[in-house]
């Protein structure tokens, strides 16, 4: 909650103020790979024409480095190369409802990573990073599904970010309002929370008749993974 | 599903192949208020020092207006005034599970909004459009809580950006390798659907006793408003 205005932005402060995670964070570093762990899509800052454009794609990340695909960013990263990138992953956890439409806000988790994608070029490595990337998703579906062949890896665009330089920014609790003048006020407060989960899957019609349901895919749990204070 | 990669990107093309909206397009254009008016956050790409920043953010639009929580992008704005912006606006519907890995794709909806916003300053419009921000994200609570006082309204930075030049992107259905060699495979294919949903609203432990919940929180549908086609 930063108090500056209704429905407070998610983050509020710009690059060179955010907490930066240079390898000797252990709490930051913790976050932030809780953060990343926790989605599969980020939104990824290019420049394209000397203008930011902002492209949803696919992410995975290790300890170190956060693969994404990057056919979305093609052009970008041709005209460009060597330019530096953002990438932003955020969840929305819930609305804070206060007493005042001023002090509403959004309980949230956000990071972001900066830095020059690398594009991964060597086979055994493309393989392990389009590995993370598919796990991240779809737990237990790469050793499931039939593996890429040579010719798919070819086509397919991998970027490497390292995880040198990010930020994390989480938003937890209720509204503040509650201990000041507006506490008196017969408004209604708290929190509404928001959760992503799954749903049942929902067979192919093409599916070939007699081929069951994986167990990975039967028995993930029904929520995402969330923050356990929200 | 673009077929190219495994978890394709939900993306895959750059700004100047997207389908544009000049407000002469019918179709597209309800599409971009479908999928404006389905979400509350948005990642705000601007730039900081020569550099793409992706920011969330929090907005609402009109039919010819997104307003949003401008004071995230406060340093880029007062360094690059006039400088373009893209804000682009993501649902995520399911994950596509294909036989092979390279199929593996997302389904989704996403907006793209491109231009130079404009500082909103005049008293009224910055009511109002504080008042599309917050009724999309907390419908009710606009009318329901303490009104923004002078103070804080000169203390909120909203902008304006004109639904002019935008595109929309949306991925809906099953994976596609059903139909090649790949459908003989004894692998089970077919959609996992996500959703977002919101729980029981959880009231502010400093909650003046006796204040009940209020018909608009209380009556919200547990889900929020998705792709009728997923």
């Amino acid at each position: 909650m930063t108090g500056t205005s209704p429905l407070p932005p998610l983050s509020a402060t710009p690059r060179t103020e955010h907490r930066r995670l240079r390898g000797n964070g252990r709490t930051d570093r913790a976050e932030l790979d809780a953060v990343l762990r926790a989605g599969f899509v980020c939104h990824l800052g290019v420049l394209v024409d000397g203008v930011p454009v902002v492209l949803p794609t696919v992410y995975g990340a290790t300890a170190d480095t956060l693969y994404f695909h990057g056919s979305v960013a093609s052009r970008s990263l041709r005209d460009s190369p060597g330019a530096q990138v953002c990438v932003t992953v955020t969840h929305v956890d819930g609305l804070v409802l206060a007493r005042s439409v001023f002090e509403h806000g959004v309980n949230y988790r956000s990071a972001m990573v900066y830095g020059v994608p690398r594009a991964v070029t060597d086979p055994a490595e493309k393989l392990a990073g389009l590995r993370v990337l598919t796990e991240q998703a779809a737990p237990g579906q790469w050793d499931y599904a039939r593996p890429p062949s040579r010719k798919e890896l070819a086509a397919t665009v991998l970027l490497a970010l390292p995880l040198d330089e990010a930020s994390v920014k989480i938003a937890t609790g209720f509204p503040e309002d509650g201990a000041g003048p507006d506490g008196e006020l017969p408004v209604w407060a708290g929190v509404l929370p928001i959760r992503t989960t799954l749903g049942a899957p929902v067979p192919d019609p093409a599916l070939r008749p007699g081929v069951p349901l994986p167990a990975h895919l039967a028995a993930r749990p029904e929520d995402r993974p969330a923050d356990p204070e929200e």
